[in-house]
């Protein structure tokens, strides 16, 4: 036994922790969205460049905007969930890094200068994020639903009017309702995934 | 507080850990990454894909092959950190689906037939799996360091012949070693990342 995690924080992260499809109506504070960013903002990106960016959709009017872009089969827990968050990398993150990345502020310009970079950079990153992110929402005892079902640039242009943001995953956040699991899907075994050379 | 993990907890997988920059000569054993890949594997990819693939790079002669495609600043380290792992996407992830996704085998050519496609949900999803490897080493007592600094496409012929794998991070794992850590980069605040509508 070489993990340091005792059993029931390794239940509440990864095994026991599923992705629901209901919800019940207690709502997700602001605070729980807070204490989740201040724990997974330190987990690590590449030149510390941290592109995520977090709408949380709070309005019946940001609600129905979100919804309709979404696919059908994602619409109804879209629509009940009781906070739902758009997960977008920022492809114009180069900006903050004179601030966030004060050793080397020249990668602004020298490794980041060219859009194309730091679109590839940003998607990585941003997606490193997202599994961060997930792995946080269930340390506060939540339930997260990630969704990609969804049209991405109708998303975009509609959340992010700049034309500078990708959506990557939209998360249902919330406690699990009545029946919110499906059967538990096979795990692909160590040997399938891993080799040694 | 909301969250439900203790301070030592958390201080282990996000506040505290340190991407690594030396270590020390104490080996990372297979038992210590199969006990890490058993824990990760059950946090979430879209249509329980899984696209993420390990090559543990154990052999001298491994060892060289990796590091020539690495940037300059990253082969000391690649070189001498007691294990390297190279994660990638595995761009035909859907042959698996039928077993992997009882419930919907039909996505293998539905959803994932061309291979655009394919290698799209495969970067995003495995980008996301290289962000709960990166936590599950953590967990382990150990210490990561993930690099995105190499020649990718020299990496995917060097390691992956059938042409259907993309390299996404190099991972050196280790207890770390003399002046491990750079200081601690900022972190964007809450309200630099997340808005709500």
């Amino acid at each position: 036994m070489t993990l340091l995690l005792d059993t029931a924080t390794q239940d509440l992260l990864f095994r026991e922790a599923r992705t629901a499809n209901t919800f019940t109506e207690e709502p997700v504070t602001d605070e729980q969205v807070q204490e989740i960013y201040d724990l997974v903002k330190y987990a690590p990106t590449a030149f510390n460049q941290q592109p995520l960016r977090v709408v949380l959709v709070r309005s019946a009017e940001g609600r129905e905007r979100l919804v309709r872009h979404m696919a059908d089969g994602n619409k109804p827990k879209t629509s009940t969930a009781p906070l739902v968050a758009i997960l977008a990398a920022d492809n114009e993150f180069h900006e903050e890094l004179p601030t966030v990345l004060p050793s080397f502020p020249q990668a602004k310009d020298v490794i980041f200068g060219e859009r194309p970079v730091r679109e590839q950079s940003a998607a990585l990153n941003a997606a490193l994020q997202v599994g961060y992110f997930i792995i946080g929402v269930r340390a506060a005892g939540l339930a997260a639903g990630p969704m990609t079902g969804f049209d991405a640039e109708g998303l975009n242009k509609e959340f992010f009017a700049d034309g500078e943001h990708s959506v990557l995953a939209v998360v249902n956040i919330g406690k699990p309702g009545e029946n919110a699991w499906y059967p538990r899907n096979p795990r692909l075994e160590y040997d399938q995934v891993v080799t040694t050379v």
